[in-house]
């Protein structure tokens, strides 16, 4: 398999935790989006959304969409699962993937934040803090109720895959007071102790920049 | 299972074609979205992300998120199966949902579309055909190769269930031009022969406003 992506994009973060959380190797290729190399036709044939991550298996068959992939990839790979079993557990860590993959991240990825202040000469700052927000505020009402060590009970589940990268791209944008979002706070300081999470972590990615 | 929606919501939509496709009954229970109604407290503390739909079960359980409540209903009544079974057909419908469902649509939200006008004073109109218009492209492109009656192959799917809101809340909001579109416009008309596809309509449902 080879994982088109890129090391800062959340989506692709999302993607990475759950095959190193698997154990599956893969093929790094790297798809600089500050250089726009995702509209470049080349990409585009990959995926027409213009965006990362895109699996590529073995035979060729291009996967687009962080959720697609990590839902193909529970599928054809299922242990380890990093979906509960029990289907009300599934469903309310679907909803919290979803919180973040349709609810929050859509608002602040790179396309959107662009045209914000190129186009409309918004204040990019403001308009991140409130949909960031907003969104970590429902995503710490939803783990409140269902976390244990992890988002979902006491294993780390696809909705853990979803919190990290979410946090990570928050603190770009946004500041992220550890006060009003404890659970979460919690819950990442423990999945930080995981060996997989670390080399699934932006900063260690073969086309990261140091800061 | 109670269904908390809203006649013209996008995604409240998605969900009736499930329930609708699979033959499931269910109590409507509006959520007047112009009245805010997603914002009182009664509607919060069923989904803190202040959206619909939410699913009650029969037990109590509050399900948000239209994916994880198609998901979830996929999984609990799989017969008549609204997704394909093979993996690699599965990953293409899924795609193609998240395109909607996490790349179109959160950009052409109702608040989303209130805060570009009210805080940025942007031109919505502007706003709601760069992103649609991009996004059905890309539907377009993702189809023409997947597609055959339906946008997966010859039986209707998930896919199918979020391209027909995708374009109803389109055309509120931008023009569709059906000959940039025709595998779309296509598979949609398609789709509107179907009964239960009639019975899951906006104009259809209890609280829907007459234009």
């Amino acid at each position: 398999m080879k994982l088109f992506n890129y090391w800062r994009s959340s989506a692709s973060y999302r993607v990475r935790l759950a095959l190193h959380f698997k154990g599956l190797s893969f093929e790094y290729a790297p798809v600089n989006l500050v250089k726009g190399e995702q509209h470049q036709a080349e990409h585009i044939a990959r995926n027409p959304w213009h965006s990362v991550p895109v699996l590529q298996l073995d035979d060729g068959t291009l996967i687009p969409q962080s959720v697609a992939i990590v839902e193909y990839l529970e599928e054809k790979h299922p242990t380890p699962a990093l979906f509960p079993r029990d289907l009300v557990a599934r469903a309310r860590m679907r909803a919290m993937v979803e919180t973040v993959n349709s609810g929050i991240q859509p608002l602040h990825n790179l396309q959107v934040l662009n045209y914000v202040k190129d186009e409309l000469k918004g204040d990019t700052k403001a308009w991140s803090e409130k949909w960031i927000g907003q969104g970590l505020d429902a995503l710490e009402a939803m783990a409140k109720t269902s976390s244990g060590k992890f988002m979902v009970g006491d294993a780390f589940t696809f909705a853990d895959a979803c919190l990290l990268p979410q946090l990570f791209g928050a603190r770009r944008f946004a500041s992220v007071d550890a006060a009003r979002y404890p659970t979460l706070i919690r819950v990442e300081a423990e999945c930080m102790k995981l060996d997989f999470v670390q080399k699934a972590r932006p900063e260690a990615q073969p086309d990261a920049v140091p800061a």
